[in-house]
């Protein structure tokens, strides 16, 4: 591992591009040489094209980087998409086509058959699935999907009880941040001081995405988990963080000791191969009655963990507790950075 | 019911005591003559104890209303008490015993069996403890309450299927606004751009207060409705209206439209008596995908109505919803007040 | 005055269009009966085509009328203009060359020589300029503008200074609501918990049309008032209501009671001709040391009014005050309502 | 400076207090060592007694550190005063009289003629009033201020004019963060969505402060600055960020570029000195149309530096900006920090 992996964003001057930028800045493995975007930004620099909007500076080393097509060419191994579900399905598959290893972040080709949808510490192994996909299509490189922001928080809260005691439903009931839905996304006459209880698409996202990573490998395909998941996902004004109260009925009988330590000691490959985006723990219970609360505990494990808290049992599913995590790290950009990182550890890039 | 009852209240400078005195003014049927509060405001008019916090003006017949001690002795035949839980509890029993008809907004007597916990369009006929109250306990007054905000949103929107279907069970996940608070309330610091994902004892009463109001009356007693509620409370920074997302089990067999229309022709006692402060429509059903919303909606019916929204089937539990009410109006004052309404419609004050 | 004018609304969709059809909704003077709007919306109902986004109910009578091409042709006899300034321009030309009284909220025309811009407690007189312009231009009907919000607010907090002491000079800094940016406006991930110190375009407003508004006429023409107007403007997460911290100067020496008794007692033709949309006081004095606050106080007066606090000496300035103001009511569409009272009044239409 | 100076912190659990101990955690020159609160916390650990509220983890090594009464018998040398001005008073003068370098953020002894208000990068010499007033009152320890958080964002944009031009008067809204009030501070009911035109005692504080800090020394007293300052200051609903709308006029001609030069090229004792929290810049000159912002900037220079934009010529007053400081580290914590390094690198602790 001696050179770094020259890496690329697709749609880097949105809101989950920004992310991406700010990440692979320094990042150990890879080096950010491409930034790809609409026409609009063709034959700017990123610092004329993009509209920063992150409370960190946009990094140095990327700011004087031209703006190129987001189509194959770009001299990199490896790309990031941040692209809109708009466009992002023709071209994630040219850059696949043409050999690049693509780590997205859209929701195009999440559910598709031979396309692992990964969260590193649960389900490793979907990783597979990239090879029956490039023989299956013929392409040199491949797709490789994360989560949406709600699921991604949700899996990583799911998967310790359902390793250790098995799921049966889950309800759960989201509060999403603003950001989640990009730049410019929601007005502010929409969302200050309110709640809107609707995003488009997010719901059956949650539903189907959260059965196909907890499903099981078997042999060239994904074997969903049986579960039933129902949500309802709402807009809340915060800004980074989205909240999930969730209701869970487990397989077997469990006590409230065993659940949380099966929360507190959760851990997969990210941690054991020490992966530099990795976070220590995976998922973080906290014990104060309040918490976790967005504002105050998104930056814990830099937005890399789902943190869990009230934890307790439920007359009527069982279980109840409230999970929290970075909608545009953990969620996003953050994702698929580890993704790649769990590739590349795995020999796969 | 040619002249007006005479109407005072307890607390009467506190977020739902402005409520009361806003809502009493020009009341049909009760006259607003004495105002109490505790012993700092002593010797004020109104207008100089009280910090007025609400979006309109305090009304000109209270403002020199001079602010009495919280003990008998008030020239009334009617007391809404707006107290604190920590001292509401003796005080209104002493009111009671001493000829007053107490109806409280406060939690203390909520759940005593021979108090009824009143939403006419529910169980009017719970009032009918009132005289068990009187006989057992020897009082010429009595006490009736109304339940808790986010549990009068929510059992507006369970009755109309409870009555129709039968309600097996519920999940319900609340996000609150801070005015539930009372004021000072919550910390700015503590809710601006976040998500406070507790609130102190107020899923004991979500659980415990639908059952009674939900139960049926047998003789001297109620019988609590043998549904399992199950509850999440969150604030979120909205001013006014209280979200519910509800997840429910049927006894029996429904559809989409047999739900809805559950939901639109929904009526009870105070609709039929003409009751002064009752809504057109107890629950008000919206259509659009993204309502009900608290900043939008929350004046519909005048803040007396429970919107309804989002209605559709839910593969785990058989049906999920929205619900939102006005947490001052119906979900305090406004409901202590209708309660009023009904006793006098049925000479029982 | 028997028989109401017909009115229309062009830019009906818009959040400005919006208040004007919930504000002339059963107004005595004008019917509403023609909304238009951009090609978009044609063909569809009022009820179709708009994202009603007020927190009163869309007016029956508004919701069936059909959206109309937004060119001459409507039956009416004035139009109300919430168009965009990008197309206001020759639009409300073609309405006022083919006759139609035309009262705009849009900056387009509100600097030209020959056409008003008025606020009627202030410049009641400008309207003579509608001759000219009518002659001028060969018209039958006419243009007559009503100040930016902003300037709306802060030129009648200004004007009881003005006529009683003559100004010198103005330094105001504006903490302006979202609403003022229409809808969508401000994306939420910009004013989440932020201040924005920048509005395009916005001081340059303030400082000329206060200058204009409270400029003198003299025959054909407006002389501009002397007085020095400097602004610095920034958006805040407020919904309704601009709030300016102003320092003045005044031509003359004013005591603190002369100074609170020139906004007491400040009133104009509408107060005297009373016009249906006037408020009782143009400027209301506030006592309390922390008012007027924007969620408190902006329905004082209907939204009519610009309400004054905090009026002190200033050892800088001669004095300085806070002034607030409802930016889509007297700073839009009730702006350009009154004027249109004003000119009925006076046979001007 | 082998060893690092031990340290105590009074009013170590409130929201100032929680700032001392972030910064002063892994300090290179002072070592934590002593926590002070009021009796309530006696006898708990720090992680016990406070209810931590900043968006970064409780440091480790203070969490186990008891609470002690703040009085003196505290082993440090230093101690940095987060009291509540009700208290401070007495207590800051026991512990100066007990021999302790006393660096205090409370009012009490700002403008005290012997006691300095610091702004190192800007007055460090008027550090000598520490011998003056070890000798007039017989101390062997002192108290040393820094200024009130707006009036240090203000003065540190003053400054650099001040020197290069002379500063004739300035008029100056602040739009101030509810951080600034502590906690609880401002009710969530008087702030969401919401401006409150005032803010008890700030505007003397900036306009009398500001001279002190800009005015001379001339032996064993200071001389006040001659400038007119004139302040109205505003609530918004922002978490941290003061943001300050200045007018100033000038001694001297100026032109644009001369003024921007004279902001970027601003720099004092802290920085030649290379104070460990001494930004680099403590005035950072923006270019963008729309910055400063509160929620994108304030952690510009680890919130140590005033940030500025929109520097611009004013027909009125000669110039005027946007200043914007973090309220509670560079307008609190962080300026008694920097005035300790300087006092220390002076070899006066």
């Amino acid at each position: 591992m001696s050179a770094r992996l020259k890496a690329g964003v697709l749609g880097a001057t949105g809101a989950v591009g920004q992310r991406f930028v700010q990440l692979l800045a320094g990042h150990p493995w890879f080096e950010l040489v491409a930034l790809a975007a609409s026409e609009r930004s063709a034959g700017k620099s990123y610092a004329e094209a993009v509209s920063w909007r992150l409370d960190v500076p946009l990094p140095a080393a990327a700011a004087g980087l031209p703006v190129r097509p987001t189509e194959p060419g770009l001299e990199c191994d490896i790309v990031f998409s941040a692209l809109d579900a708009a466009v992002a399905g023709p071209i994630e598959e040219a850059f696949a086509k043409a050999g690049y290893a693509v780590l997205s972040n859209a929701r195009n080709h999440r559910m598709a058959e031979d396309v692992p949808l990964l969260v590193p510490e649960i389900n490793a192994d979907h990783a597979e699935l990239i090879a029956v996909q490039k023989k299956r299509r013929g392409w040199k490189g491949f797709i490789a999907t994360n989560p949406n922001c709600s699921t991604a928080t949700l899996t990583l809260a799911l998967a310790p009880l359902d390793r250790r005691f098995g799921i049966t439903s889950v309800a759960v009931t989201t509060l999403q941040a603003v950001s989640g839905a990009g730049y410019p996304g929601i007005p502010s006459l929409d969302i200050l001081g309110n709640v809107v209880p609707f995003i488009a698409g997010e719901e059956e996202k949650i539903e189907r995405e959260t059965r196909k990573i907890l499903g099981k490998r078997s042999g060239d395909a994904v074997t969903f988990h049986p579960m039933v998941v129902s949500a309802q996902t709402t807009r809340v004004p915060v800004v980074d963080g989205h909240t999930a109260s969730v209701f869970v009925s487990l397989d077997t009988k469990a006590d409230l000791e065993g659940v949380r330590e099966a929360f507190r000691t959760f851990s997969g490959p990210p941690q054991q191969l020490g992966l530099p985006s990795a976070p220590a723990h995976p998922t973080v219970l906290f014990e104060a009655p309040d918490r976790p609360q967005p504002r105050l505990d998104i930056n814990v494990e830099h937005g890399m963990a789902t943190l869990v808290g009230r934890v307790r049992p439920c007359d009527l599913m069982g279980w109840k507790f409230i999970a929290l995590g970075h909608n545009t790290i953990r969620g996003a950009a953050g994702a698929a950075i580890l993704n790649a990182e769990l590739l590349k550890a795995k020999g796969m890039i």
